[in-house]
This record gives structure tokens, C-alpha cells and sequence, in this order.
């Protein structure tokens, strides 16, 4: 695979839909391999621009390191270069890091995506810190990924647009839920029109982009990818009722897929849940988590009927 | 005064600006009632649709009951119904709450605004009991004021939903800065379109109006009505290319006016600095907070010249 | 009553078991005033070294002023000097603290006690100042309140130590739960012997009195008092075998009695229920909360067998 | 080496103390090993009960595995039985936790210990049903670990009680520093006298042992192993004063030693600066942290000096 051409293949900034995918599983430690076609597959054929793997979705820290890396030979092997594959490389361990962002490099990957530390909580200076000595080292783009409420670190706005200036950081996606700090960094970057700023809870796309964020990290869009890819481009062309219309939608998911069972995990147990009852991959979950029990599954069945979310045959 | 009529002019839903108004005081017990006059005047002019008392803008749990009922007095007199006046009746005791209540009702308010008791963390349960058995008592319309941050306590999407059914609950002010949450009441309250909407950081008022809100309590307002009012009307007409430029001037007076100094207090410190700068009315803030010292409150000078807001002569 | 000659009598440092008293309650806004005086004369036959009201335990946040005015009056008379009465004065509003302290200097109580103000978090600059600007103004002695949990903000050591500088502030009661911090404020306090430090969470008891502590503030006290006056003298006396057997009992009734139902308020509820059981008063609680349903009031009833507590006849 | 006979040595309890091993290191990825060797014998030389690596202490999230398992390697073979060696073993990945486990079998550990996975935070009943699934896989005895501040998740006692009815779960290290939830854990654990209660904060173990728990994880034991394992001495004999000369020591080397910057970090960073001013080891940190600068240095060798710390030749 010619990487070179791949890595300028990255748009600038990069905009769109990026689903965060979830990782088909066997069991802990084995790849559903053939899940994982049939998930890319779908996903793509949704008109997405691009996949993010290894994330908060894709349980990337419940994963082994093994595991993690036969993850993206197979997707940036399957992707083929379609859309621009973004990896995870969040860890504790800057070496961990670096070790995996090599292994996206290798493998033809486009760009790779880190939250803070997430073990201490360092410091906003600190923080840079890190930045400054990971990205000379990373033979990728990255993306900084803010996720408060599991990595306990903000990227403060001002930390943000520090690593704006850093040679080979090419945007944030956040998912902290918080418009106001989303709105602070489009202020404090309106001088970086090159970095992405893109936002990580589905419920808060529409707004985003009507707002000129350059697009979203939709969990959803494993299943409905075509839902959001919409959205995105009604919002765009500023057609406030068919972003309406479809933002309510999205909503409607949020409250029945995502909430059934209201665990910490329900997201991630609905997500899988809806995968398995189209037939695309299986719902095993890594520990700590374990799959819906069959009445949460029933439920989820139900809502994928009602919403009318189309199986795979 | 004819409260009844007033009462009947409470729109339904309640739309648009509502200023939280701040409390000009000349020291720790005494209103600066010139000061006052002024303010309540200069908001109005702006052509707000309602105003807002005894929030936590208005410091009101920081000033004593005696001042506390001055107030309201003073600022139903003056505002003799020009706009419908909502009243902070927040407390940490039920009884404290509806004594504020009646007074209101007897000023001449048109609502009451209500925030959980703030001490004791209630449960939901709790929370929608404690909603039960003060509504009946009290003499007019009551919002929910949802604001975690201080309250410690939230109100659940489920307990809006139930507590929009309860006779004279109107609608809720949110002020958690979690426009996921604000969508989810949307979704949640379909059904039920006199109960208003209403968002509490002016940092969101432009995507909550865009998508259906039915309006703000913008701090801002104070100093610069007509920004939120154009802001709050360009988006009822959905005319996003001005909702975006007024959004950006929001943002603006929020990284200066607001960020000076960065405390807890920078808001409220900042809010009356610079209506102290414009001439308005006082910036003696009650204790625990105290007014900025001349470094910060010469900044603050500098941004008012920057913003280009208007002095009053 | 004789302000002074009472004022003259508070320990320097105060020691002992200070209990907080719960506030016994007919309904939201009437005290049971039959059940107070039996609860006062419970207290004080087990030995304590003085009372407080109007604490956490005695929900003085739910009550009305003019309910909390009637009892300081009531305690103070009926205690008539025969231990100290301490009274709390915490507020959100610094005139309103000042009134609550000037009606029990009236009454005749010893000294007051002040948790951080609540609704808005002061910075340590600002806590400090506030009781630079607060105790001048008080007339009686005024100790410290750290409950971090509930007011959300805490008195650092730093601050503590600068507090005891401060003419009139006598010592400070910690409920954080957090022994560090109260080692902290031991080992910074070390040269200010007359400065009293109080624990408020009664598991802790033990430790903090072995440890040269001064003593408790001990919820338990309300209904056996003498528990806790064994076990400060056993600690006092390093009689370290008794120490242990008591303060084992005390876990017992911390697992019991204030472990019902898992509710933030059980400790509260289980409280009052306990002493409605042994006829002493009324489990009414103020709003937000509300007494066991009958299960739990049942539950409450066996551990108080098991535990074997006295009952008033 | 034989693990049967050296797993047979583990006392049932554990008791004493247990220092929690810095990671002297020379750069991100490579151990200091000739100040590891000294730091060992500068450790037993204090005549400690055990010796805990790859904690919090030993930055142990921050470093790669390939670095993990060449210390625990190194750890084992040095100490040679002299010693129980407990390995950690927290990860947010069961096979990496499994993986990690197996080199401390391997290697001749005695035992390994598990905080919650970090990442995600699960319920208590996936906590347990962690567990269930991983103590039957793993070589050696398990300890759990309690430390909320970092993990997010807390181990409650019921948790607690229920994992020590599970083979191979030999006790648990509380860092939470919350001594009511310590003594709640002796309360509900009286019928498992083998399973070992252990404080994790070194303010806190003079009054753990006094009231009967089992010893403690002291940074301090790094530099000054002595003073911790006197004061455990003088506790089990229930020499109170001696106790109490021992604590104000600990105190003061908490105030000093852990102080510096006021970092979160200052603990680590502060402990690893003394160990350099002692000529034990290098003071490098892993990322995201790293060494005090000079003026901070400067601060800890005077304190070293005040102390009276004996540096080493």
C-alpha cells in the first residue's frame, strides 16, 4: 500500500462523518473477523469519510495489544485506502503509543487520534508536553481526542491551540458534550481554518455543523451511517428543517438504542446489540462490560423494528 | 396593581430574552436603587421579552430576605408590566421558598423560578414530591431552573416530564451548558408545546433557538440586550449567516467580559464590572465575592472599548 | 441568662463529645417541642460536653429562620448553661449568618459554628476574608465547619491556620471523612494548643481522640450518648482494648441504623426513626426528605433490639 | 526458583509493611538498574514485610510492558525469597492483566494485585464478575486494590466481603484514604480473619493498626523503611506514645517531602527527588510527568537535610 499517497489523501481539515467503529469480537481475545468485513462494508456503503477505529467505541483499552494490531492490518487492508482510517493510539504509555501509531503507519493507516494520558492526570502544561515530544516520533498525522469523563484530562482551549502550532497536529475531536468549550475552540481557531474540529456526541452534530464545525465522530453511523452522512450534508447546504427532521431522528435512537438498561455501558451494550440484530457482527463485549442479557436484547430488537433499521440479510 | 391580568399575559410557551438580571448593590445590605432604575430601563430598551430576578446572576442567595423582598418590589413597580417579571424563589427551605413566592405574587410578578434545594442532595423522587407539594401553593406559574453545577442535584429529563404535567409548572430554564440534555427534554416534551424551553448560557442560545428552543436567559443581556434579541430573532427566522456572526460576537464577550481573572466568579465579576464601566450602576459584588480590583477592572474597561459597547452618558 | 459569665465557661480548647443535636419536628414549619425537651435531657444525662444545633444533623438548612430562632431560644433555656450550647449559623448570605449569631448571643449560647457559604464555591482567598470580615461582627466565639460534600467548598489547612490567627475563632469541626486532612490540620496547629479540632464523622471518633484529638461530634450521641462519652474517655486514658470494643459498637450502629435503604439521607432518616422508636420524638423530617415508609421504620425497630438501645418508657 | 514453596510463604495475612517500589529509570524505557539493586537493599535493609512493584508508586501505568517484565524479572531474582514480591498487575485489559500476572508466576512473585480496570468504569456487579473470571486463571494469590481518585471505580464493601469468599483473593490494599470506608471493611470482614486489610496512605497507618488492621503500602518506605516499620511495631504493642512520635514524623515528611508544587504529582515527583538526593537512584518520571526542576530540588535537599534522611555513600 502506498502510504505516501494515502497520508496526502488527507483532507484539510478533515470533514465529515468518521464513524468511531466498534470492534466485532469472539470472544476477549478474537477478532469476528468476518464481522468486521461485513461492518466495514456496511458502513462504507453508507458515504462516510472516513473510520475511526481503536477508540472509547471500539473498547480499544479493554483490548489486548495483540488484538489491537491484527485490528488495523485487517481494516486499513479492507478499507483499501476508500476513506482516510484514522487509529487510536491513546494509551498510558507514551512507548505503548508510539508502538501502535507505528504499526498504523505500516499498516497504510492515515492519521492517528490520542486522549490524554488517562492513568495520572497530568497537568495542561504537562499535556503539551507530551504532545511536543510524541509528535516529532509519530510517522502520522494525530488528531487529539477529548474525553473528560474517562481520561479525567480536558485539553483546555488554550492547550489546544498550542498544539495547533505543532507540525503534524491536524485537529481534535471532543466529545466532552460541552457546546461552550466546543464554541471556545472555533473561536480560538478561527486563525487555524486547516484544523478539524470535530465532535463526538451524535446529539450534538446538527448544531455543530449548522455552527461551522467540519463534522462529527457518530457512533450511530456503525448501523445508520447514511443518517448522519445526510444530516451532515443538510447541514452544510444550512437546511435547517431537514436538519431538524433528522436530528430528531438521531435523537430518537439516543433515547431508545443507547439507553436501555441504564448502565454506564448501555451505550456501547445498544450499539453492539443493534449490530448483532441486523446480522452484521456479534455483540460480545471485552470485560469489564458483558453483551445485553435477552430481555435488554428484546428490547433492542423492538426499537431496531420500530425505527426501521434495516437488516442485512 | 391587576396581578391576575398580569398573570394572563405569561405567553404560552414563555419565548425569546429573558435578561438574568443582575443586583446593583451599594454594599452588603443596601440596593443601589438608582443604579437599578437605570438597569432595568437599559434592559427593556433592548426588547427583551421578559425579566428575570434573584437568579444566580442575581447573587440572590448571597442577599438577605429583607433585601431580597426591597427588590422585588422595586423592580415589579418599575417595570409595571411592561415585561413579565420571574422571580427567584430558590432556596434551601421549603418554607423560605414560598414566602419569596408571596411576595412576588403580591408585587405583581408573573412566575416564580425554582432551582432544587441546594444543601441536602434530593433524589428524584425526592425532587418531584418536593414539586408537589409546593406548586399548589404557590401564587403563580412556576419554571424549573436546572444549574447542577451549584445545586448539586439535576432534574432528570423524567422528572421534567412528570413535573409537566403538574398544574402551574411552565416550563425550565437549563442552565447545566449540556445541550445533549437540552435535546433530550425537547424530545421528551413533544407532546407538551406551552411548556417553554428556555436555555441559560448565552454560549447556546444560538443552536437551541435554531433547533426549536424557545429561547434564553442570557447574562449578557444585562449590558447588551439587543444582541441576544436580534440573535434570539435571527434564529427564529432561521437565517443562519447572521445567527453565526451574532454567535461570534457572543463568543467574543464571553472569552473577555467573562474570563477575566479566571475564578469561579469571573461571570458575575465581570458581568458588573462592566456596568460599572458603562456607567450603569455599581460593581459591589456581596460577599463571598468581592468587586474586581483596578488591574482586572481595567481590563475589562479595555474590552468595553473593544466590543464597541455603548456608555451611557 | 448571664452572656458573659457562660461565654467565660467554653473549655480552651473545647473538648469532648459535642452532639448534633437532631431538630425534633411535628411538621415543616413546628417543632415537637414535648419531644425536644426529652431529647435535650437524653442528651445531657449521658455526659456530653456540650451541644450542637442547627448542623447538618439538624437540618437547619430546611428550616424556616423563625423556626430556627424558636429553637435556639428553646435550647438555650432549657440547657440553662449546663454544658455549652454551640449554634449554627452557616448561610449562603453573610447578613443572614450575622442574625442567626446575634439571636444566640441573645439566647445565651456559647459559641457559633460556620460552614463555608454554599451556593456559590469561594476561592481560599475569598473563605478567608470572609471570616476576616464575618467574626469581628459576631458576639461569641465562632469554631470552623468543614463538610466539603455538601457546601462544596473546603477550608485548606492553609487557610485554617490563618483562621486561627484570627481573634474569636476557636477551633473547627471537620466532617470530611478525610483523617489526612485532619492529621494536616493537627500537625499545622501544633503550636496553637488552644485551638479545638473536632471530628464530625463518629466512625472516625476513635482514631482522632487516640490520636490527640479533641473530641467529637457525634450524630449517634442523640440517642446513646454515653457510647460516645465511653469511648472519648477510653481514648483520652489510651485504654486501648475499650477503644477498640467501642468503637466497634459504633461501626455496628454506622452499619445499621444509618444504612437503611441507601438513600444520602439514610443516615438522617435512620436517625430520627431511631429516636421515634425509643419515644423520645418525632421522625418528621423538613422537605426535601420525608420519614421511613413502614418497611424501613421496621428495620429500624429490630436494630434498635439488636443493639440493644434503651427505649423511654 | 519454586513459586509452590515461596506462594506457601505468604503469611496468612499479609501482615506488616509493604513499601509500594518506585521504578528507578533512566530515560522513558530504560530502568536504572544498579539504582534499582540499591534501592532494593536500601529497602530490606529497613526490615520491611514485603515488597509491592509495578503500583501507582512505580508509575507503573506509565511504562511499556516490555519494561514491566524485565523489572519484574530483575525484582524477583535480587530479592530472592527474602521477601514476599507482589506484582501488579492493574490494567484496563483482562489478557494484558493475565499476560503481566504470568511473568510474576514465572519470575517467583509471591502474589499480584488488581485496582478496577481504569478506563471504563464498571458496576460493582461486572467488578465482580471480573473477579470470578480472572482469580481461577491466574498462578499466583490475588490482592485487591482500592483507589478511586485514580481507577474511578471503587471496590464497595459488599464487593469487597463477596470477593473474599473467592479462592485465591487474599486481601486488599486501600489507597482511598477514606477511613470510614476502612473500617467498614474490618466490620464486614471479622469472619475472614486470613484476609489482609492493608492502608495504602502512610497518614493514615498509625491509626490502621492501632484499631487492628493488618500494616501498610508506605511510599515513605522507599527512603526511610524504619520509621514505618517501627511505628507498626509500636502499634501492635499498642504503644500509643511511641505511636504518636512515629505519626507526627510520617506527618511531617508528608508535609514536606509530598508537598513540593503542589502538583498532583508532587507525591511521585517528591519521592523520587529524595531517593536522588540520597544517592539511591536516578529521579527520572515517566511521561506525562517528569523531574523537579532545580529550585524545586533545591527544596527537597533541604528538607532531606531537616529530616535527618541518611544518604547513602
Amino acid at each position: 500500500m502506498d502510504t505516501e499517497s494515502n497520508s496526502n489523501a488527507l483532507p484539510n481539515p478533515l470533514r465529515g462523518i468518521i464513524p468511531p467503529m466498534v470492534t466485532p469480537l469472539l470472544d476477549r481475545d478474537t477478532l469476528d473477523a468476518a464481522g468486521l468485513e461485513r461492518l466495514i462494508e456496511h458502513i462504507l456503503a453508507g458515504g462516510v469519510h472516513g473510520l475511526f477505529i481503536l477508540g472509547t467505541t471500539g473498547e480499544a483499552p479493554s483490548l489486548s495489544y495483540r488484538l489491537r494490531y491484527e485490528l488495523i492490518e485487517r481494516v486499513c487492508g479492507q478499507v483499501a485506502g476508500r476513506v482516510p482510517v484514522l487509529v487510536g493510539i491513546t494509551d498510558t504509555c507514551f512507548t505503548e503509543s508510539l508502538n501502535t501509531a507505528n504499526k498504523a503507519g505500516d499498516a497504510g493507516a492515515q492519521a492517528v487520534v490520542l486522549a490524554p494520558p488517562y492513568y495520572f492526570p497530568a497537568g495542561q502544561a504537562e499535556l503539551l508536553e507530551y504532545l511536543e515530544h510524541l509528535t516529532p516520533e509519530l510517522p502520522l498525522p494525530l488528531f487529539l481526542y477529548n474525553m473528560p469523563s474517562l481520561t479525567k484530562a480536558v485539553f483546555e482551549p488554550q492547550t489546544v491551540k498550542a498544539a495547533a502550532q505543532i507540525s503534524g497536529i491536524a485537529g481534535i475531536k471532543d466529545s466532552s458534550g460541552n457546546m461552550v468549550y466546543f464554541h471556545q475552540l472555533q473561536s480560538i481557531l478561527r486563525d487555524h481554518p486547516g484544523f478539524a474540529l470535530l465532535v463526538g456526541r451524535e446529539e450534538l452534530l446538527a448544531e455543530a455543523v449548522l455552527l461551522d464545525g467540519h463534522g462529527g465522530v457518530c457512533g450511530g453511523a456503525n448501523f445508520i451511517p447514511k443518517l448522519y452522512v445526510d444530516l451532515y450534508n443538510a447541514a452544510c447546504s444550512r437546511d435547517v428543517p431537514t436538519v431538524e427532521a433528522l436530528h430528531e431522528k438521531v435523537m430518537q435512537i439516543s433515547s431508545a438504542i443507547y439507553s436501555v438498561g441504564h448502565y454506564e455501558s448501555s451505550y456501547l451494550k445498544g450499539l453492539k446489540c443493534t449490530l448483532s440484530c441486523m446480522n452484521i457482527c456479534s455483540d460480545f463485549l471485552a470485560e469489564p462490560f458483558h453483551r445485553f442479557r435477552q430481555e435488554e436484547h428484546d428490547k433492542i430488537q423492538r426499537y431496531v423494528k420500530e425505527l426501521g433499521i434495516a437488516l442485512k440479510r
